[in-house]
């Protein structure tokens, strides 16, 4: 209410840089960003966009949060309509695959990580520490359905989120080789596969 | 036999800028290589690494020539070691997960396409060849373990194919994120929770 113009349009300019940020960041990798390529796009010198980033890393971990803010942002809130338990779960995961499809196969988050895995320093790390934060997420979302009884009381949930997190790895990957439906249609069957044998306890 | 020295020579020398040149790739990226760079760390000059290959582009394809080369000469005769159907197809993922261990996390030719979906052009092509190419070669150590009455005769080859590769995008994945040990022992669980649930054709 009270924030000072000035600041008012310094957010909504850092807002619209790191918005084509992430879209080349996407296209190319994180790695593909330079700040003199973004001045250029957003109609900017180099300068103007340091003043909202203090250097290519902090531009890079913003971008990072942008993309984990709106990858939860899209599918938390639609898998919290459903009911908890395997519900939830199933809407976690379709809604995971309508993201990939939308990303048109490439989701910066899971791509950074091999990018990254061999460069130790704070974008790793920040990789790092998001792919862990959505594996809790999806081992909650499977311990809750183990609680309303729809799995077995035995269930290894960091497995089975492991296991999760393979489906939509595969997707992604799918969707580069053969195209999204194809790689959405084999992500489906794969994700009955595996809650069909969780629910069974094979293994 | 009858080959001059100087090939001779000049092909040792290309394999040695090969070997090097897929030591930065696996460490970067295929976008990561450079002929500047590859020339230094090879202690040639930069025209001299051209006699060898024509551009840059024609170098990051040897590189993943190099990498599919080494890739199958890794897994296929230990693959072959073992008696057709199920011992073939455990044996051939068991080593593809030591391949991944052994380069520490970082298959070159699973981390390009994601390095390449959004690029066509040769190098694409060439990733995408050679991921179908591979996945042929699951499917057919699928249909021969079907063949010998070891999966039901109903199964989908190519959907199992599609499993099987995802097993191995996550044990890469969770190498970087959890570590190769603890990435070994989650893809070793899931592929007996996948192969019991297809033995028993549980969609």
């Amino acid at each position: 209410m009270s924030t000072p113009p000035a600041t008012t349009k310094g957010e909504a300019t850092r807002m619209a840089i790191l918005d084509r940020a992430y879209a080349i960041a996407s296209a190319t990798g994180l790695e593909g960003l330079s700040i003199g390529a973004l001045a250029a796009a957003v109609g900017m010198s180099k300068s103007g966009v340091f003043v909202h980033f203090g250097s290519r890393e902090d531009l890079q971990l913003a971008v990072l949060d942008t993309a984990a803010r709106r990858f939860a942002d899209r599918i938390l809130p639609t898998a919290m309509k459903s009911q908890a338990g395997m519900p939830r779960l199933r809407a976690l995961m379709s809604t995971w695959f309508e993201w990939i499809r939308d990303q048109r196969g490439s989701c910066l988050l899971l791509s950074a990580i091999s990018e990254y895995d061999d460069r130790p320093g704070p974008l790793r790390d920040r990789i790092v520490g998001y792919q862990l934060r959505w594996r809790e997420e999806l081992a909650r979302a499977v311990a809750a359905t183990v609680a309303r009884g729809e799995l077995p009381h035995e269930t290894d949930t960091a497995q089975l989120a492991f296991e999760l997190n393979a489906v939509a790895l595969a997707v992604q990957h799918e969707a580069a080789v053969a195209g999204v439906e194809a790689a959405a249609q084999h992500g489906a069957r794969m994700l009955e596969r595996l809650l069909g044998a969780a629910a069974h306890l094979r293994t």
